[in-house]
């Protein structure tokens, strides 16, 4: 462990902190003979770059991936994928001022106590920046199982939620605004909101929802490695999650079973479906969806009260360019987690008599 | 994989179905030289036993624990413990109505269609009798680290919750009432209504909270294995469960950063604990503690329609002896599982240089 | 770790002690709809068994497994396998001399060291005994793949050895004599030594030759899962093993490359094959085979000296029914290792686009 | 799996062809807090290095490893090690004449067969220049164990061998020849032997003999994963290894017991060491010896009937720069997978209450 690898069959491991000279990761057990679009990779890295809109952090990295290796002739050949993003805004001094303490809600103070030695510079592996390396892996991932359809979207950020079912909404207008929401009305409610607590120096949480269609009958490894199971875990080891659920999730808590159950249709599809497509920890065929909570980005561009590592608490004034609001940039990691996921369990779907 | 092992140095492997001759596991990596309770971990079976009051299911099992392996004069000897759970209750006959049928919210379907044979006794592996080994597993946990307390309790039914914060309900209470709520006005509420439901023949969700002490600082395995994103898989792999939430959890998706921050005191320990005692998947020394959402039992006495393995769709009354409520007996498993967590974590804060 | 489990995809998890109650497993990962020949499986258990002739140990052990999870009406669930094999022959007594002291050439000191703890009946976990459960999990990984033949015997027993290439002999003759030596000539002369040793008190090494037939090709995981490397972690791992070798082995450490190179022929297969059926750590579909060196057993009928726990050197009289020579009961473990390291592989290839 | 891994809690996984931009690796479970000798890693590869002496391959590749992430100040972090080794010498012309046919001896018809494509420059991935992302893990290895030393030369090339007993060698005067032989008459005959068969054109196998020393007694996780089985598998899944035997080997397979017993002293260690420092899989202290078997490298400058993708059988020129005898290089090779299996049992050993 040391827990840098996700994935059993098809395994992503990564590396790299947030202002070392590169991030990266090697994906292995990935199947020959795909012919990889780079042109979607590089999509993907574009959704989760910083600077891309006026709502996230103005920071500035290229984000380009370079592959090494497991790539012949634009194919995958069952070799191992090895790939580099280097780091291209390393500008290390920003950091001095947190050399000695321990900003509140960060993991600089843990990772002091765990490990004795820290990277400060921008949170150093406990950034968020390791995440660029997870949307190459699920951006490979997506082009192993190109008939599963992944859509994640903003569902709700601070107060502001969307009401709507997913079905009624159109999921090819979430990339048609920042804020990365398909019900366009909350849209700019949000991206307002998002403005407004950017002015005041401030941060605020949200949820993404993230919606699987398409999946074949019979992902799932019972007991312990059910579908959702490993889905939940994928979504927790994002930076900032706090909550999961699908299906019915924490409502379904308060229902009866009479109203809960999903009838079937007769031909194995069900009338309701408040399992979220997963009995048992193996899919049904049916739409997977799932809630992810992430909490407010803990860095303030306001004066907040840091502990340092002489134990004194002083007061420091946050600067740099952090995102108000994680959740629209979350979208695609989001989408990546749940593509390692799905692509893993696909590959032990294949081993049947 | 196929997913019967949990942990990756203390390792829990379970096998066995409702309606076999046993159910059983390896635990593989404990320590050597633990002087094993075995009171204790009866006492743990005993809670998650059916038939111990009259809100859980009647069904009769005694559900004793036979140690194999693995142990010389009462001590762990760092070798595998072999165990197994008889089961004495094996009314095979009692579930000829579902050979042939496909029950809503079970596994039945997905069981028949990945695998095109399942032992359909009593759901087969699917079983939340599977539970029985890890509540074994878990108890040995406990006992490699007995300074951490893990408590848990059942925190809602139906739409009746315990309003307390954790920190006004006194644990001691738990076990007083066979809810397992310590706030004892809303357990007496909940059982009247469990009570109501089961006579109605329906079921009933709810929430178990848990609740960890006495955390050392530095558990967890960034970045895939953070603490919580283990400790989420492990709920999430319980039977009905349908969300897990840590610290401020979905609530803390809708804060601002300047409310949600958790600011030190100069011992290093936090004033608030909206974090729930872990900053980027590492322990931090503070309190642990989550939710975990179960959906309602969707096995009902009542009339309903199941779906046929030649696609028709028929009434079948539900008959037997079953939870009209789950979380009073999920109560020791959400433990069992935390305590697995916590040793597996356990073990790898000692590989220090 | 902690070791006790084998293969990746087809696992085998084993617990259990020389002297405890049971031995036993899980098998993890076994595709559903195998029906199973249980009295192939058993057949394979008495090819181990103590006491089936007079060069062999005359302990008495019925070695019956009780299968208790994952088959139903005769077939595999796709569920963990569980299995004991109870131990009827648990005379503690008569290992009381042993209590306090170190044999040379055995794993009492360092399990001692290592663990501060050890069950000293019979040498506990680290007793061949445990590969009772090894020769379980090899039956039915047999099962999985049933077109593969696979072929062990002995063909060396101190300085006698068999002469011929492995093409020359008849396998069918293995089980005709109580060495497992197909070369009847060697195989009496063997025998005979074998009983002169015995009459001596004293024990002799020997080696296990494998044979894999009708492999297909791709088998094997680069690079470090090479298939010959898995098949030498799983023979090393078995108790006395010294050495592994695959086709050329040694001997072709002192070979010219333009002797050593395997020509092919027109359809791939090849006019030679000092590679063993294996190139690049992949199987290339020609036979594969490679022996085993099995040092003599440790255990004398003789006086030796032994270390005490209080440091002192005192000799002491070996008793109890051992084995002169453990390569003919070696013979079908062997085979069940390659066995469930063919199985592993074998699900492995199924991995593909 | 897909194999690209190496080790369980000190793990190296690896990427990169022979002639792809860059090789590479990412260690992940080094503790943090080592002081990192970058010298002694660059040493480690100038030793695998192609071009160093006549004896060996005139490629010239600079083997200049770039560390990315994991270090901070020199140190490590317990962050996960990212590492590039960029090839310089890419001429990919060189292999046009491969593309279309498979070398016999080669994995090129395996890797065609199992994957369906295969990046058929200088072997791709299962080149031996692989191992130098080997090198490099076994290099940081090396220093998280400094007490423990590990030696290998080069034991035999041919019929020529070492005839002393290892404890006569002196381990410096190993890197003082070019075969990597301590035992210097027999190097000059070896060297001399070399550059005969390379005049030929043609290659010789040869062993390895690795000596570890001043282990502690401890290391090693039975059943399946002994120490000496651990070692195997890492020295068999080197390229071109055929075999591997520890202690007494396939001599102790001759032996009696009552001469093959290591009788203790009485301080624990023992007066003879067939055992070869490891009773039961578990290190005693005493030194750990074994030898690997490297057949002879199978790219002749001599003209080879290869197979064509059309199934034709050609007469082809061999050509390019290759090693006549690889065991030289092979030396820190088999070091850093030696050095590799003891950090991580020696991380394994730290596991306990």
């Amino acid at each position: 462990m040391a827990g840098n690898t996700f994935g059993k069959l098809f395994k992503l491991t990564t590396f790299g902190e947030s202002h070392g000279e590169a991030l990266g990761g090697i994906i292995d057990g990935c199947p020959a003979g795909i012919q990889l679009d780079f042109d979607a990779i590089q999509h993907e890295m574009q959704r989760r770059k910083p600077g891309q809109s006026s709502i996230v952090t103005q920071r500035k990295e290229a984000d380009e991936v370079q592959f090494l290796s497991g790539i012949f002739e634009g194919k995958t050949t069952g070799t191992p994928i090895g790939f580099i993003i280097p780091n291209t805004n390393q500008k290390s001094d920003d950091y001095s001022h947190i050399k000695d303490s321990y900003r509140p809600s960060h993991a600089d103070y843990v990772y002091e106590k765990k490990y004795g030695i820290r990277d400060y510079r921008g949170g150093g592996r406990s950034s968020a920046r390791e995440t660029a390396s997870r949307v190459v892996g699920g951006a490979v991932a997506k082009q192993l199982i190109p008939e599963i359809k992944i859509n994640a979207f903003v569902s709700s950020v601070g107060e502001l939620f969307v009401s709507k079912p997913y079905q009624d909404l159109d999921f090819s207008l979430i990339e048609s605004n920042p804020v990365r929401c398909p019900d366009l009305d909350t849209a700019k409610k949000m991206e307002a909101y998002i403005k407004e607590v950017k002015k005041q120096g401030d941060t605020v949480g949200g949820t993404v929802t993230c919606v699987i269609q398409n999946v074949p009958i019979g992902l799932g490894e019972p007991v312990f490695d059910k579908l959702h199971a490993a889905l939940g875990q994928a979504m927790l080891s994002i930076n900032a999650v706090k909550g999961f659920e699908y299906g019915s999730g924490f409502c379904g808590a308060k229902m009866k079973g009479s109203d809960h159950n999903d009838l079937y249709n007769a031909d194995g599809t069900t009338k309701s479906n408040l399992s979220g497509g997963i009995q048992g920890g193996i899919s049904n065929g049916m739409d997977i969806y799932f809630r992810v909570a992430f909490k407010p980005v803990a860095t303030l561009i306001q004066k907040q009260e840091v502990l340092t590592n002489t134990g004194e608490l002083i007061e420091q004034q946050g600067k740099g360019r952090h995102d108000p609001c994680v959740v629209p940039r979350a979208v695609p990691i989001v989408e990546a987690m749940a593509a390692l996921v799905l692509a893993d369990y696909f590959l032990f779907s294949k081993i049947n008599i």
